[in-house]
């Protein structure tokens, strides 16, 4: 059976925001069962962890003799084992992949950086500004990308897996506000059944 | 025939390290023309451009009636086109993908941070050292990772094209110097032939 990695002692800020989320929902959109494999977060720190995973983080995954990480690649691994979310056709594909890259390098990184001077004790408040400027720059475009469209490609795929949970992760920091059709977006695809089995399932490792 | 877009008035600082040399290295290791269309700085944040690229960055690349940017999803699409650089067989094609996300998820936005803070007049050495630690902490993991070995994949494929790049960004800021086998590989793959016309052709932007 597939199985992959979850933290569960984890501080509850992060609830619904950890990679490992977008694994789940995967095989939740898939109909496939997995297993996940519980680890207390100084385990995932040690030498025996990182032999499965070496930045220390989950998830990882295994199937089999198989055993990866980084959630970009286990996305599109279990998109071409079981021919869903990832067109074969060369410019869905093309364009499918462009923007769950998009998500992962033109806009989370932007996030990140945010999020690590909002708890700087010593970024300045013009730091902060400009880091918040230069992410609502990516979300405009996101936003004018979208437009009134329902997906950013054709249909609900690997690229809006992704996008969604980068979405998320800018919500929790109050960015979304200033756009409604990304709002709506975010919510649509929140609101598929297999994402409220996933999260549900998440959650629950806060729970214990 | 394949185009792509290149800046013809950015800082000399930039020189080699612009993400347009992935796909121009790419081409060159797959021994296809291509021609590059040249904007100035300002142009790419004009309306018109980012019909193209809406990020208003470079690369976008065409073919045909193929329109793409983000230079993750290109190198997949040009390996799945001409069937190099990222393996058929399910567990090298895994990692493959694996090292590139990797490189631009596990690694590349913590030296952007890093970059951005050293950038910042406002932001406190110990905010650098903070950065600067988590960049390596990441190539820590690269450099035990890699250990020995020639490749992070099973050969040359589009994960040592992109980690090659990244580890140049790193180099360029002084970060190597402790990982001696990094320092290594990335001259092994820098010594490429296709990369040395890449690079020359892509240095002929700033002579003009």
């Amino acid at each position: 059976m597939n199985q992959f990695s979850v933290l569960i002692n984890v501080p509850v800020a992060t609830k619904g925001l950890v990679r490992e989320l977008r694994v789940r929902w995967m095989h939740e959109e898939l109909g496939i069962p997995y297993e996940e494999i519980r680890y207390p977060h100084p385990e995932t720190k040690k030498a025996e962890y990182k032999k499965l995973q070496p930045f220390g983080q989950v998830p990882y995954f295994s199937s089999g003799d198989l055993c990866m990480f980084e959630t970009g690649a286990i996305l599109i691994h279990l998109a071409e084992k079981h021919k869903k979310f990832l067109p074969g056709e060369e410019k869905a594909r093309a364009h499918t992949l462009q923007w769950m890259f998009a998500a992962q390098t033109s806009v989370e990184p932007f996030l990140f950086h945010h999020f690590m001077l909002t708890w700087d004790p010593e970024a300045s408040a013009a730091s902060i500004a400009r880091a918040k400027q230069i992410v609502n720059e990516k979300l405009q475009v996101l936003s004018a990308s979208l437009g009134t469209r329902e997906y950013f490609g054709e249909g609900f795929t690997i690229a809006e897996l992704v996008m969604t949970t980068a979405l998320r992760t800018a919500d929790s920091k109050g960015f979304l506000v200033d756009y409604p059709n990304l709002a709506a977006y975010l919510k649509r695809n929140e609101a598929r059944p297999a994402f409220q089995r996933a999260l549900n399932e998440h959650i629950k490792l806060y729970e214990d």
